[in-house]
């Protein structure tokens, strides 16, 4: 796509009562816009991210074998209270309203229990498991500050993900799997080094609930890590007791602050006997469906790739994410030549399937490189007088600075997918 | 994908309190789920058809020019007073909720005064001109009654688009282009024969606004037909003085139930005044921009493409939207050789890109082919001892019913894409 054309441009500040670190960047290069605080639009750069952090986490999702929905935002009052989840006294983050046609109505902050009961029309029998279903719903949560940008919003996109299985033998197995994945998932982001397995407080049916922990100093929590076995425990757990039980002690473990990316749950069977979902075994015996539940917050990902990885000049996307996986600059200076380079180097990456985005704006060099650098795609292409008469097309690289010469054909080979 | 692992299944029946009948087969052949009146989920087979339909508005607009964004649902209260928006005496379907952070919240259930809005950031000179953005959009709509299945719910989700021009007349070349690529989107859902371009009443500043309606017995709107020039008058205009202008007569117009699929509208500068959306031109003159608007259902689409394609067997769906181009399936009455034939079949789809959803349930063939009927995909293969002995795969068209013996080789070129 051309620079020239894109509808969103850089700023120099952001705006004043914005105080995260990923809000800032991501507003300044126009990826977001703050409709009010926690609340983001996604403008055409910043839904290209997000579109593809959800095609990674769909695909690893799609991997363990687990199927795509989607619910709605709407949600029956009388669903939550079987499960007692209604009053405000016990989830404080409901947005409701009155309907028209009698009644109130709940706007989705969490899922388990709309998805629990549609399963009930699916699930009769143990041939009917396991079911793994998820969706990439947009979240409404009531909440009193929002002060992390991105991070923790009033109305975020979350991947929740929910496991259906016979056994806690085999709930164990999936959930374990589901481990896997959503560790691959934060390798494919660039977050895997910082990005912890942690212990955190389990409720009813399990000792421990999971969680996944990124560090960095915007965090809202603090967790205790054990580098070496690549594991945190949540300050909640950090007993005596569960260190022994983790085989880790006290002075081996680090305090850091880490934003949750993640977090999964065994629920047992308790939800699944509130609400009636049950199955028959190979006897006809009536057994209640272990229920487990897998949240990733995506574009809590998003402001987390940018607080973790972004530098002094702006954004550093990993390669899976970046809006595009090219920024070609040209600095003309006038010369009619070094356009038609650069018009010619911008049909070449587009014919081999390489998203590019090309700045052709009729602005100073000075001003299009500080404009790259805030922008943050992994590859910057420059044509120039310079390169021309050099024979190649410059190429530096975001994250190290490196620069290099190449010729088209390595470019291509490089980048084609 | 294999039928035997997706959650859903068939259903004989609907739920009583579902009068619609494309609510009735979607939810039958396991496409959506009603979570209560006028808001439904959608499930594996549901998302892929609505994002097919995504995909080809969104080639459509983004072959206009268009850039794609996504807005938010929370609504500020301060915005759509200024338009005179907010009170529910003069907009009825809002939802609205208390912040805890304090303040009323609205819920969106349209878009023009966020995105205009939003726009003030990026637009200041003609030089910033055109522009036109998109998304597509979960809308939330407090309607007293929903009886239509998808085709009119509290939640739903709409492409809405915006231009942005400098001048009455370059926003009337951007219009026609957007009659032209509705009229394309509809062509490419086969719903082109019977979806007319319908003049209806236009507000303040121009005469018209634009529908594109369906016929269809389902539809909720009466409007006047004239077949030879393909368009349509909305009640509300058909006065003599419009008859005369589009150079119809009263006989020649043909009252018919139809379902709004998309509309366009011209709001002139109205908005662009009362939000403070200004340009300055050449001269540096501020001038406020030029705004349109242009909508198209796409949940409703889905259902008009049911209601008015389906026939007594079930759905039938488009090409460029049904869930899988193929549905394989196989009669193997425990013929392990059937099944393995069966099994190849399927995986020479899959390595063809050929979107294929296997029914290798161990179930009688006239339940597959019930269930093959209703769900509506395309192109049936079948695999049996017959179709093993006569040397081939038994084809069925699902529109038309025609059956014939193919090739493999055949069968991946009549689908490959």
């Amino acid at each position: 796509m051309r620079q020239s054309e894109l509808f969103t441009k850089t700023r120099k500040t952001a705006p004043k009562d914005e105080v995260a670190k990923n809000a800032q960047l991501l507003i300044r290069a126009g990826y977001i816009h703050k409709e009010m605080a926690g609340v983001y639009s996604y403008l055409p750069l910043g839904l290209r991210v997000l579109e593809n952090i959800k095609r990674v986490v769909r695909e690893e999702m799609n991997a363990v074998g687990a199927q795509e929905i989607i619910m709605t935002s709407l949600q029956r009052k009388e669903l939550w209270e079987i499960t007692d989840r209604w009053d405000d006294q016990k989830v404080d983050v409901w947005f409701k309203s009155e309907l028209k046609s009698g009644g109130e109505v709940g706007f989705g902050w969490s899922h388990e229990e709309p998805i629990t009961d549609m399963m009930k029309q699916f699930i009769a029998s143990y041939r009917d498991l396991p079911a793994y279903v998820y969706q990439f719903q947009t979240k409404l949560r009531n909440e009193l500050r929002a002060k992390s940008g991105i991070m923790r919003g009033k109305e975020f996109v979350m991947k929740d993900m929910y496991s259906y299985s016979t056994t806690e033998e085999k709930h164990r197995e999936f959930y374990d799997k589901a481990i896997a994945a959503y560790l691959k998932v934060f390798e494919r982001l660039s977050l895997g080094d910082r990005t912890f397995l942690t212990f955190a407080s389990g409720g009813a049916f399990t000792q421990f609930s999971h969680e996944f922990q990124t560090v960095s100093d915007a965090g809202e929590d603090t967790v205790y890590l054990h580098r070496g076995k690549k594991i945190a425990i949540n300050k909640e757990v950090l007993t005596d007791e569960v260190m022994k039980q983790l085989d880790v002690e006290r002075g081996g473990l680090e305090e850091v602050k880490a934003i949750e990316v993640g977090n999964i749950f065994s629920f047992g069977s308790v939800k699944s006997e509130q609400l009636g979902l049950m199955f028959k075994d190979e006897n006809g015996k009536e057994i209640p469906v272990i229920l487990g539940s897998y949240g990733i917050g995506i574009t809590r990902l998003m402001g987390t790739v940018v607080e973790v990885l972004s530098d002094e000049k702006g954004i550093v996307w990993p390669e899976e994410i970046a809006p595009f996986q090219v920024h070609l600059v040209s600095i003309t200076g006038g010369n009619e030549d070094v356009m038609k380079e650069a018009d010619r180097v911008y049909d070449l990456l587009k014919e081999n399937g390489i998203e590019v985005l090309y700045d052709d704006r009729d602005v100073r060099a000075g001003e299009k490189f500080a404009d790259s650098d805030l922008i943050g795609i992994p590859t910057r292409l420059v044509v120039s007088e310079k390169t021309m008469s050099e024979g190649g097309i410059e190429r530096v690289d975001r994250a190290s600075g490196t620069t290099g010469f190449v010729s088209d054909s390595e470019v291509v080979q490089a980048l084609q997918k």
